[in-house]
């Protein structure tokens, strides 16, 4: 019997199409059907988005979580070869191969497939695609691509449940997010993540470590290198996409934190420093490295080599145990590529606008432009239960300088287990800072969408202006808050001004004079 | 009788401290009473920290909203004398008087006084303060200081009333707006303004035109400089602290919109363009400049010289009308000070993070440091519904920067009337970007408040985080929401993580060890 046959779990997730869009598949090389969200506008045009939210949102799609989704990469992972003993992207694309998934991901993005394979090469990005997770649409992650957006779910010792994961996964998705992490920490953490591997779209991340302490109980004294490596081949073969790695937590990094303002607030970072603390050793996760590596490649698990040592305000930012971290996950990401292994480096945390730009620089120096996959950066300390606000600050900042992907934060941070609308919220205002930095990058594509939204706006064609947006559920609820009507839909007016002070209205009137 | 005397209007309004805090004073020059937000935390200290609130927060306040607040000002202003013709806190800073208002605004930053006064003396701030609104607190505006936040509340044709307005600029100074602009177009507008002036603690500013406008029935081509000169003199007379008005779209400039994808989004903007197109000639606003400052320099009201022709979408970010009006602002603002009258000049509206440098770069080169004072602006166009966090991102950009002052968003901009609870949002959102930017540009005190509560959540003192937030109702709601016991304001962990992953702790027990 897998999870996925346990009667007492049965999740209910959200189908049917967004608002005003329906899933269509455009078609791409070697007969591949690749999805996007396509918005039909009242002009009889319609405007293609990128689409991450797999078959839920199919309106001809038969959604059974209890079998998961079908296997899209299964026939392009039965029928290649590894190349000088690896089976992963990298090595495929080193050796000159384009894979079915970087040119299904190159679809997605708008760019040639050999851009894709070029930057995967140079280790300037990654597609995540564990072989055993063959249900996952495949995605590219890269300063070079659209910025991407993560969504933590997972619950925690004191609440949530494994149907709440599950629906919280397709819901995010639903809502642009481009990878999920299970960050699971409380019961039945691997059937947790069975369901959501088995219905999830997206690539799946973990943070092993977690439940590599679940086995000894809690207390970090007692992993060990085995323990670990149990627990990472286990999420390996389940399916898991990427995994933070905690490795740059060096026995000798530790003390460079004793006068900080708020220690270590990485939960890996943490438990790895107690580790080296108890046992008087370096950390078992730098010297297994290259076994670990071993073990990723034979799946073609990708590292996020993860900041342990991230900075938890802004007193911290920059600080010497935070850069001492990044040096060594600039070596560990050369002995990962020496092994074709992918990897991409997290980054901060708490970090305030003048200091945004250094991580970027460093981590681009030091880790040979690894694809930097950042937590925010809050920009401010002030303001807990705003602090998806605080950190899309950041987070456009630091993406429209070359961070690939942002990890969002909720509402809720700092303060508790996000809900369902934390996610939500979450997702939304992370796609707005990715937008933002997609805008000042410069990327071909991203300003169709505001264009095609502005231009809705200007020709008061509402409706469309609802469809066009990141979330229209919430843009016509607050609309119709005061002008619920439906003439108001095609008024040359909102509440906010009024008929007599529309500027928008009155331009056009100047426009149709002589 | 006066507007406040009508028993047909019964406004309420919030009174009492803020969650964690109490109204204190500080002792200034010349026996002032500065107030300050105290947060008294557990360890026995205290955070003072900048309010705005006014006696609505303090305990001991008998507050009447038919009576509105003590005159405050009324002493400094009796006892004064012009120089040279002109009694306006430029005219004194130039001949090298600080005056009481200045005195006040240096103990609220933390600086001397000196430096307010020679910032005013060189057009870099402004301390908006008419001799008829001797309510206010005074507060200086201006790069060397605290960004600070504005506030637009204002009833439309379609929606809201008179008490509605007084709560919401009630509501707005709580929270931490600097000043307020009642922007109300429907009816009852003099009668709306006398309530929110005999009442409010900040400085308040409006649109004249969009009054006279309503003297002309909403015909456009109906305004006069007399009748617009009348209105200004009108709310001069009130007690309004500045006055946007956008002199800088000239009918040359008009034919510069055509191509946008927007057009005019400005409602003074498309209002002249409006009115210079059916009489072909040049804008009164312009051809009259000289007579408006005379009419300001009465009062001491300050100009905001508005941005008419400002960009309303990403398409129309920095093109030649944006950029030739403000030429035009630079010209004016000139003027302005040629008759020791106080001008700042508002800025844009949809701005990418690219272009956001030059916004600024040019402004204080055109308009000669002029304080600049921006509308977000939002760094894309496709969120409504969440335009104060597309905004945020940008005015926390452009305030780094150097801009002086943010006129909030909220998450309804662009589809209906802010409510109550809309204002709160824009204003906590905006004190976010407002305090991210000082903490940019390393503003000497703004560190020491994510210092204290980057403590106080390192230490578990959960009581002492939620006070030290902006927002500490909110921040006690989320925490409560899965741990609502009483021994979980004290306990070593929350719901995110559960108490065997709390990073913190475990740091602590880390630090514990020998």
């Amino acid at each position: 019997m897998t999870a996925l046959d346990d009667r007492s779990i049965s999740p209910s997730v959200t189908t049917g199409p967004i608002r005003g869009s329906h899933k269509a598949h455009v078609d791409g090389p070697d007969g591949m059907r690749v999805p996007v969200r396509r918005i039909v506008l009242s002009t009889g045009d319609h405007h293609d988005v990128y689409d991450t939210s797999g078959p839920y949102t199919d309106e001809h799609a038969q959604i059974d979580v209890r079998a998961g989704l079908a296997p899209l990469r299964a026939p392009w992972i039965a029928a290649r070869e590894p190349v000088g003993g690896a089976a992963t992207q990298l090595a495929w694309a080193r050796a000159g191969v384009v894979t079915p998934e970087m040119r299904f991901a190159a679809v997605r993005e708008g760019v040639a497939a050999e851009l894709v394979r070029a930057e995967v090469a140079a280790g300037r990005a990654v597609v995540p695609a564990n072989r055993r997770h063959p249900e996952a649409e495949p995605m590219v992650i890269g300063r070079a691509f659209l910025v991407k957006v993560n969504a933590n779910i997972g619950n925690s010792a004191v609440t949530s449940s494994i149907e709440e994961e599950v629906d919280k996964m397709v819901w995010a998705t639903r809502w642009g997010a481009d990878t999920v992490m299970d960050l699971s920490t409380g019961r039945n953490i691997h059937e947790t993540r069975e369901w959501i591997l088995r219905n999830s779209p997206v690539p799946i991340g973990t943070v092993p470590i977690y439940q590599a302490l679940e086995k000894v109980k809690g207390d970090p004294a007692k992993l060990s290198w085995e323990v670990y490596r149990d627990t990472v081949v286990e999420q390996c073969e389940q399916g898991v996409d990427y995994m933070t790695v905690h490795a740059g937590v060096l026995a000798r990094h530790v003390p460079l934190t004793a006068g900080r303002v708020t220690g270590i607030v990485s939960r890996g970072g943490a438990i790895m420093a107690a580790w080296c603390q108890a046992h008087g050793r370096e950390s078992f996760l730098y010297t297994h490295f290259e076994e670990l590596c071993a073990v990723l490649r034979t799946y073609d698990v990708t590292f996020s080599l993860g900041d342990g040592l991230r900075p938890g305000s802004i007193a911290d930012a920059n600080d010497a145990a935070q850069l001492a971290e990044l040096r060594t996950l600039g070596e560990l990401a050369a002995v990962a590529r020496a092994h074709d292994v992918q990897v991409m480096i997290e980054g901060p945390g708490h970090v305030p606008l003048h200091k945004i730009a250094e991580n970027v620089r460093l981590e681009e120096e030091w880790c040979a432009d690894a694809p930097f996959y950042t937590l925010g950066p809050l920009a401010t300390d002030v303001a807990p239960g705003y602090d998806h606000i605080t950190s899309a600050i950041g987070a456009a900042a630091i993406a429209a300088r070359g961070t690939a992907m942002l990890c969002y934060v909720t509402p809720k941070e700092h303060l508790g287990l996000p809900n369902r609308d934390d996610v939500k919220t979450g997702v939304i205002t992370y796609k707005i800072a990715a937008h933002a930095a997609d805008l000042a990058k410069g990327h071909p594509h991203a300003q169709a969408r505001d264009d095609a939204l502005s231009a809705a706006r200007f020709e008061f064609r509402w409706r469309d202006q609802f469809h066009l947006a990141l979330d229209p559920d919430t843009a016509l609820a607050y609309h119709d808050e005061t002008l619920p009507a439906e003439p108001a839909k095609t008024a040359r007016f909102c509440s906010m001004c009024g008929p007599g002070f529309c500027s928008m209205r009155i331009t056009h009137d100047i426009r149709k004079r002589p």
